[in-house]
């Protein structure tokens, strides 16, 4: 079994956890890459087994951070390695192990005591061509110019859904259900769920609510005058400006995301997850 | 093919197009039946073809009325009778076809053009037992004391969900969504999903948000102390009282609502219907 | 000086710290009546110092509890006695002293060091008539039977404000912005201010938002058919049942609630009271 | 009696009834003099009283165009000069009389049969100075990169109010409260109160809600780590980039709007722009 390594970089304890591990699973006779990131961090690692996250191909990813590390794997990653998430951040959403439970983790990994909890992702055309990472939480599109509303229109399979004057929309995965899509008004999507959920901005139009829509469908989304530049952010990590006139086509994403769980429980773990947002 | 008829009981207007249909149908040859109660406040109709709902036994249904006709109907049918609806009613989301369009309808309907659009529906057990009729809309749990907040818990599948003092709660169809669920800041959903929307009623806790489960999902709903007597409302037409120890148990229920529709279309039909709310 | 004494009824602490108060004002020379619902829950209590809440003339009035023991004061006193008020309950919105603060707090009292904290409350008008009590939170105008909306409009110094269908329709002081009418998407209202917070609950309207409107105005709600009867609730506390065709008005009061404080703190006070509500 | 003369810059038939007004006003022997962004869009007026907003020195500003073009002569004439207003937007919310209504609303005016409609200001200090236009409707502080959020303090009159992580905060006066901090979910202010509302945008914590606050008191927002350059909009027209350690304070500004209107309605009248907004 071969394993991969990524640390949050600007954590000086998710480093050194990382570099354990990897010591821990070389001792124990396995194969580890290091996400060169991470070793620029901690150059420690032996130079031999450094990688750029594109050109990982390994069994499994060992993530030490927080959904933003989690992220940036997902948006640079070539296939859907299973994830063995150890939280290093704030909130950890994403995140499966806290940090004093990683060696039981990687035994109970290793014994093959664990299930693969799959999240569909969406993939974003733009004019036709998909060049730009998947999202695993959410594709955010936004007025170019902080405080100047854009006029958009969605479609759901071709047909109008709605007709906004705003400061942009949200599409998020169940996933990203409890992301920037719950600040804006969206429910809470129980993760087992694959379904868009599209929540307006700020809408002028009070009667502009949150949608919750199948996987199956198409979204489209096209920008009317007073035509503005765009933002697209995916994830609240990769950015692009996109022309006023720009078509935004997003469908269910071939890939997903792969997270080793070791329970399966929902219910209470995501919804006391929001509560700590307070 | 066997017709049965019923229209709304308090609008002149849809009694008499309700005997128009009925004459057309006996006229063209059709067997057809006649519900009590549209009998009761229009007598032309021949008392022997008269029935109540529950001892339908037809291949259609023909209603002419609002949304309160389509579910009297599907509150007391036995059966999953197809139902081809015509809107004699305010707002008519479930309704299908406008009183203008009803003969044309009706051959569409005899010459095979339409397609069966199924909708899913709650069953409710209190206290392991259903007694009370399947809702299409929803389950609402509200208390017993206008303005005296209950104090209620939810599981979903066994996993403590929400723990809320609220004015209630409400569990949600996807076509239940459009209605006291979203008056109370749950989401549209797209009736091509099946899936729960439950959606606390003024809770006092600021965190506690519309939540989108698995239709295969069981939900509970217990009460706590200081405990109060609980109203279930099912569809906002039938009623019930619940003791406050009341164990209430909501799943999807092997029966469906299948409407007769002539298209596909759900953009920008559904959302359109929403903007008429205004 | 003379004091009186009331403590909430269904807590042994409370009525045990409230004959410590009143044993230490005794014997420090005071007058001292005690509420005789009090005095049934605790018998100690001198039964010649014993009156009716309505029956109280006294210089400030000790009150032990939460929420509901001030509002019931509130509702039953004749005059607007200031309130010196120890928390013995849940949130404690109104309360000012905890109680291991108490005897601290009375010197501080007794040595004048402190300041009136007067807020706004509303009279009801029924038919022309006010024979409820003021609300110091708020009137809620509900529904009589559950999950049935009612049919609303009310006015604003005479001009049409709102046309509603909803549960109902609440009309709060700033003091009780923190209470129902948050819960139903009101603002929270900083209470040095005078003014009104209207709040539908949960309306189909979208567009039918919580509104602030002068304490000079005067607010009128009608029911309009399907006429349906109503409840009016008083603070959560007193309840009355109103035919459909009656007309409600709402002018501030000329009474005030007075609450002895000792520290003229609103931030970050009541923003955090706000944050335990999760 | 001076007259100004301002119209929309975009709009023919505003440029057109500007110079019809404007040879009224000059045959009926009147001062008249043309705002000189007006003048470059239509030079058939006379050079000769041609003059930049910030050199206006008249009696009344008529202006012919939408809410936008009130805003250009609030953020920039140097007096408050009484503003009799002629629709040619959108929505209209600020505007007193539709085009048709012009030449009799001037009569009226020229009669005396008019009141003046003042409405409160917000006052903005960067780092103690104040170099920015007052708003009439909001200061919006917010992310200088769109779906990045900041860490926002905000202080009442010296008190924390709320910490929040969002796209940023509004604070509006009851003129502006129809605009952006509706959109965010704030309350509908009556234009006759004189007080702030304070609308985080899209905040993490669900607890985070609108407040409303005297216009007696001073708000200070402060930025926190991860700092990022934040943006200030003042009536979304004015736009400036601020450090992120920029302390920014907000009080009532001791200049007013004065609006000429002929009617003191309130309701039905602003509601019902609201339902416009639809």
């Amino acid at each position: 079994m071969k394993f991969g390594i990524v640390a949050r970089r600007d954590k000086e304890e998710a480093l050194k956890l990382a570099y354990r591990v990897y010591d821990f699973l070389r001792i124990s006779g396995y194969d580890v890459v290091v996400d060169s990131e991470t070793y620029q961090n901690l150059p420690q690692f032996d130079p031999g087994g450094v990688l750029p996250l594109e050109e990982f191909d390994v069994d499994v990813i060992i993530v030490i951070g927080g959904d933003g590390t989690i992220l940036r794997v997902e948006h640079k990653t070539k296939r859907d390695f299973p994830i063995l998430s150890i939280n290093m951040g704030t909130l950890g959403f994403l995140t499966e192990v806290e940090p004093h439970e990683t060696f039981f983790a990687l035994s109970r990994f290793l014994e093959g005591e664990y299930y693969i909890d799959e999240r569909m992702k969406l993939r974003t055309y733009i004019n036709g061509e998909n060049i730009i990472p998947d999202a695993l939480n959410e594709d955010a599109i936004l007025t170019g110019v902080p405080g100047k509303i854009v006029h958009l229109k969605y479609y759901v399979d071709g047909g109008l859904a709605d007709e906004l004057r705003s400061d942009g929309i949200i599409i998020a995965t169940p996933t990203g259900s409890t992301g920037y899509s719950l600040s804006a008004g969206g429910p809470f999507v129980d993760p087992r769920l694959e379904l868009f959920v599209i929540t307006p901005l700020n809408p002028i139009a009070l009667g502009s609510r949150p949608m919750v829509v199948p996987s199956t469908s198409e979204i489209e989304v096209i920008s009317l005058p007073p035509e503005r530049e765009l933002i697209l952010s995916v994830d609240g990590q990769f950015y692009t400006r996109l022309e006023p006139e720009a078509e935004i086509k997003i469908r269910k994403s071939p890939r997903k995301t792969k997270f080793i769980r070791f329970s399966h429980e929902i219910y209470p773990k995501y919804p006391l997850r929001l509560k700590r947002r307070f």
